[in-house]
């Protein structure tokens, strides 16, 4: 049942010992947005623990870490943070939900009662506004968990999801004390050694053609392995072909280390993205697509760019 | 004379034929501010025009040639849009500015009457209310055109002078119809195939010391003339080699044609960046500063980094 932000409040102010539950692969909104709602509980003398989710990276652990039960029987108030759908919950967690906060559009209405507002570019917007009603404000430290939540989720409001109302979050958080300026830099400019070198190799050998509408990015596994890059060195690595000015479609290929191929695709609405991938077996979002693919990445880079060549016309 | 802001829109209403400046080597926000303010001087039946300025870059030419003026001597009432001193006028112009709109706390007073308002992370932010007061709001193709001004002042977002208010007008804009996908795009993604394997090299040889806390780039003639890179093509590239996790401070040295050095350095407020340069005739704030060395780049390394590692003891 879908319900509204004061029904939501109720809830938290009339329970007492809260799970809250974040996503599988836990990204900056879960996470934030779920240790900012544990702190505003513990401020009203509520017993409250985020559910562990072996998924954490080094990235947010430090600020998350404090917030996580170690023993969780006694926590019998489940509530779900941007948690879309049941297949979402955190590994080795399974109950009912009696509290969704979600911005899915998607949500699949797993829980009792759902505080579901799909128009938020990020989940930690609602959390923002139901602290505030339930506390009459947030810490500072609350302004910088929900700052995580909010800018990642919109890609530092670079995204398409980006809203005037994101935009008024930002200003309320910053308010509130965030401190955007470190956030910023850990969030979106850091970077290790090992990623900034894969970058190099990636853009020193990428392929431009039809006057840089097509970028193909072949990444080897010796690049890989050169570059001491792991797996937290790969996000969001397909989107740096599409960087060169009259992008069209960007392909990244990724050697596995069988041999095969890995393939994502991005491109601008000229081309459907996903159709490509599905001449491959693959599919995704017209925008954003991928496939696998068993040949070796060169030739899978002749096959992909025959396709899309195909395709432009 | 310090004007509030409903004098600086008297002067606007009551006056005829304004001649808008820019400042010398013009950026986002003097060209988007005073693009804007001649859009809605003349949807209010005004005769306005920019005066022409020779720095005009091909990112920004498209958005504001259609307001610049051919013969400008019909334009009597000179105003300034984020200029703080007369040694910043557009090459070529000189005479008496009547009104100035600022937001640099170093305005130096220069007009009859200053709109100063030192808070604002951009120009661009009181031109907006400037317009709304005049024409009770903007249209999309003035929200354009000062989106470009606030978002290119404050990095989208993400240098330290991003306020509060800065998101509000980022959420105004965005209401007002800035299609702020493609601004986006255009101003902080897309780089030219040169930029990008300059990036690649710069990346790829990129020297760090002491735990990654020093980071040294050094851009050889060679680089440059092999990557294709122009002037144009060099915008912020000193803050590249800072993106390293851990980063203190780092030097970005580029090669002259004549084999001497230029140096920038960016750092933490850790370290003083402008002592180091003082060391070799240069200066510039804590955080920022440069000098002109006459050896080599690799020379240039070594040197500054003994200077840096004796600096961090």
């Amino acid at each position: 049942m879908n319900i509204d932000i004061s029904r939501a409040a109720a809830i938290l102010r009339d329970g007492d010992g809260f799970l809250i539950l974040t996503h599988r692969r836990p990204d900056g909104d879960t996470l934030g947005s779920a240790a900012a709602l544990c702190s505003a509980l513990r401020r009203l003398g509520k017993r409250a623990v985020l559910c562990p989710n072996s998924g954490i990276t080094e990235k947010y652990a430090p600020f998350v870490s404090e917030y996580i039960g170690d023993d969780t029987s006694e926590y019998t108030i489940p509530v779900s943070v941007d948690i879309a759908g049941e297949n979402l919950f955190p590994l080795g967690w399974q109950g009912h939900v009696e509290l969704a906060i979600d911005h899915h559009p998607s949500n699949s209405g797993f829980a009792s009662e759902t505080l579901l507002w799909p128009d938020k570019a990020a989940c930690g917007e609602i959390v923002l506004e139901l602290i505030d009603l339930l506390c009459g404000g947030i810490t500072s430290k609350e302004a910088d968990l929900l700052y995580i939540a909010v800018s990642t989720d919109c890609g530092c409001f670079q995204y398409a999801n980006t809203r005037a109302d994101t935009f008024r979050s930002a200003a309320k958080l910053l308010e509130s004390g965030a401190d955007i300026q470190r956030l910023n830099k850990l969030l979106f400019r850091s970077v290790s050694p090992a990623r900034l070198r894969l970058e190099g190799m990636i853009y020193s050998t990428l392929r431009s053609y039809r006057d840089n509408a097509i970028n193909i990015a072949v990444i080897t596994a010796e690049m890989i392995q050169k570059s001491g890059a792991d797996g937290s060195d790969m996000d969001d690595i397909a989107a740096l072909p599409g960087r060169i000015a009259g992008n069209v479609v960007s392909v990244t290929i990724k050697e596995r280390t069988d041999g095969t191929s890995k393939v994502s695709l991005r491109s601008t609405d000229a081309l459907d993205s996903s159709a490509i991938c599905a001449i491959f077996g693959g599919g995704g979002h017209k925008m954003a697509a991928g496939c696998e693919m068993s040949c070796p990445p060169e030739e899978a880079a002749e096959k992909l760019l025959r396709e899309i060549e195909r395709a432009m016309g």
